[in-house]
């Protein structure tokens, strides 16, 4: 990660330092902005509301729909303009049971898991012996064949990391092992869970089988139950393992996007997309992921506003189905690409504070990229030299070349939680979580307001 | 908890200030063991073997017997003399399903885990609306009646204490919550875990039925579903939760005690006593609670016999059933109360260092306290002014008199753990373990090579 030299006045071209100047105050009107949203309660009453009266609500089920009414009523209450769901159909993977024991040498059960488009086992399960590799790596050095009537047993050493780069690295176990696996024989797959943590709740996610790969059932083990098996292994002994983990895969289920809106007074400046996800993993309440991004987004668009009227329509994308492919942001690129979008952004890494701002702006662009910065910078945010990626739900208009920016949120507790039971409302700081949503009015209310043009269409 | 003033010298009465005085040197025997058991491994080793090879271990069942003959195999290949299981039989108890949901209005799964000696509900589980009880103390002024058909929440504001005191105040839910909430007709109780994390794992417990009371189904929310629980219930309608908490009782099932001996060289000296219990809940793999204790008497024990022949015959015992009400320690008592017991002490609250050592010794003993008090010092260890009070499984000698010591262990983060699945070897802290050992072995040999009578029989 790159570092900001403090006080450096330099060269103000794309993607460089931003380090705001104090020739440059930030207008009064983000000042004003930013205080009052350091007091918000609508991030907090949102997520409070959407985790405890929906709870889970996985991609395609009945309970993701209780979480479109809830948010449409919810949205119209809080005063926002052309509310509406707009539904799509998808395939849906459901989990069944997710049991695991150690039959022999020690037999006990463990915790795990299945991960998401996992095969099915038959209902009495299926028992083989473990084949241990320390890494990904170790999988992939296998022979083909090798693993024939065995399951296959991956580890990893993730660490935690403010920027959430780690997972990258050591979520390849769950993105390719199963599929690796697979292809060299294996009946199954276990992997360590992708997390941070040292408590006995597996960390879920999706995986996608690669081209003309056999499903297999494929399950990640909280940490400690995968420390537990590596010192089983460890012992020498043959270790045989019995997985019970069935699921169903169903056809052409509803799902659907929410869009909110606060109208610009120039239709023809394009719109800026703030987007999140309201879709969860299934045994957790998906607080950090994704509703208090749902939170925050629609809070600070409420606090960019009051200020007075914005020029530019801020468009809220709350997005079903981003936990299983993105399904629900490329249903929006689909209905809405060809529109004019000004910018877009996405909060989409827990409830934390927001310690970096990252931009991807057109040439040209340097003084609103400061003007952020400097509203940004008394709420201890710095700014990148890093180019802005933004998230899954708006991967389709930042490809088609929308300008993003992001807020960056400290992610060093973010895979302690993410994809477990424990993502829960316990989980946010109330003060963190406000500071989010000042950063992003002072966001909103500067891309919103600048007098450049912006986007493309 | 009362507190000593640093430098005090002071009447040495029985149970009054124990600070090491600068004029009582440790002999040199106890800083040597105390050195060298800082070192110590086999606590360590003996805890990881039990929790790997043995795993969960509940009172009376397969794999509590399994955990009888790995500690007797591995006492023995220690060195320890006298080795031998000591069987009894008892009812138990085991756990069968365990699931919640919320039905109306706001469904979704909650997570809990049945109490022991829950009554099973049937198969399909029941209904009922939830009656919410703030506290204990709530429930038990609800009329009688009241609660007819209802299903009773209780919760209660747990924190964390170094000395555990917490336990017994918020305890009193689980021990007494669902023979109160039967007496006034409720079907069902779930109260709030006694626990002091905020992670989804339910914390489980003994509870015995009052007399004459019918047995209801009885269980614990995990810390956030129990705080979900109170959101929801606090929007003022009416929630109604199905529990399906399926479970058994089997009578005469076999239990059993691992007794070892570090035999000493005068006979009529009388026996010291180092207590812990093998069996575990069936959740987690019982590292805590009390894994760690039965590794850190074994090694103590060696420790202390490190430095020459002892005195008096050191035993361990190694309780069974301790979990359910203490049968292998009234067993212990039954078989072997009427021997010469010169001491007693007990092993059971985690594995955190020992900050604090009690005593109860018959009037002129202060010498040995002193002795005992001198060698911990440089441990860390205070003497306090509270007499000990033993465990559970020594409860019955301490009743009949036998003179006790307790090394006090933090108990800051015992109940972010305690009878929940995330009891795991990876929650042990080897230095702390190691300091346990060191104080566990200086205070087995002072008692056991102490030159004063001691004892009763």
């Amino acid at each position: 990660m790159q570092k900001i030299r403090p006080g450096t006045l330099a060269a103000l071209l794309l993607g460089s330092i931003l380090t705001p100047s104090p020739l440059l105050a930030a207008p009064p009107g983000a000042d004003t902005i930013r205080a009052a949203a350091l007091t918000d309660t609508v991030a907090m009453d949102f997520t409070e509301g959407l985790t405890t009266e929906v709870g889970p609500r996985p991609a395609g089920t009945p309970q993701e729909a209780r979480a479109r009414d809830w948010t449409v009523a919810k949205l119209k209450s809080l005063g926002f303009a052309n509310v509406r769901a707009e539904p799509y159909t998808m395939p849906v993977w459901l989990r069944g049971r997710d049991e695991a024991r150690v039959t022999s040498p020690f037999p006990q059960n463990l915790v795990l898991a299945a991960l998401g488009n996992s095969a099915s086992t038959p209902e009495k399960g299926i028992e083989g012996e473990v084949a241990y590799f320390p890494t990904l790596a170790d999988l992939e050095a296998a022979p083909e064949g090798s693993l024939t009537g065995k399951i296959a047993f991956v580890s990893h050493a993730m660490r935690p990391t403010q920027d959430g780069s780690s997972y990258g690295i050591s979520g390849a176990a769950r993105r390719q092992g199963p599929s690796i696996a697979s292809k060299k024989g294996a009946i199954a797959i276990v992997i360590r869970s992708i997390g941070t943590d040292n408590h006995r709740q597996p960390h879920t996610g999706v995986q996608m089988w690669a081209d003309g790969v056999k499903p297999i059932p494929a399950a990640a083990l909280s940490v400690p139950d995968a420390e537990q098996l590596v010192r089983m292994v460890s012992r020498g002994q043959p270790v045989r393992l019995h997985l019970t983990l069935t699921s169903k895969m169903l056809k052409d289920q509803p799902s659907g996007n929410v869009i909110a809106e606060i109208p610009g007074s120039d239709p023809g400046a394009g719109i800026v997309v703030a987007a999140c996800h309201l879709d969860s993993w299934d045994q957790g309440t998906g607080a950090i992921d994704d509703g208090a991004g749902c939170g925050i987004i629609a809070a600070a668009a409420l606090q960019a506003a009051k200020a007075g009227p914005l020029r530019r329509t801020i468009r809220l994308l709350m997005a079903g189905a981003e936990e299983v492919g993105g399904n629900g942001g490329r249903a929006y690129f689909d209905a809405h690409g060809k529109e004019a979008h000004a910018m877009t952004m996405e909060s989409d890494f827990g409830a934390d504070r927001v310690w970096r701002v990252d931009f991807k702006l057109p040439q040209g662009h340097e003084a609103l990229a400061r003007r952020i910065a400097a509203g940004l910078a008394p709420l201890g945010v710095g700014a990148s030299r890093l180019p802005a990626g933004g998230g899954s739900d708006i991967e389709p208009l930042v490809k088609a070349g929308v300008p993003v920016i992001d807020l960056q949120q400290d992610g060093t507790r973010y895979f302690d939680i993410h994809h477990t039971p424990d993502d829960t409302l316990d989980k946010i700081d109330p003060a963190q979580l406000r500071q989010n949503v000042a950063a992003w009015a002072v966001a909103l209310f500067e891309t919103a307001n600048a007098p450049e043009k912006l986007g493309i269409n």
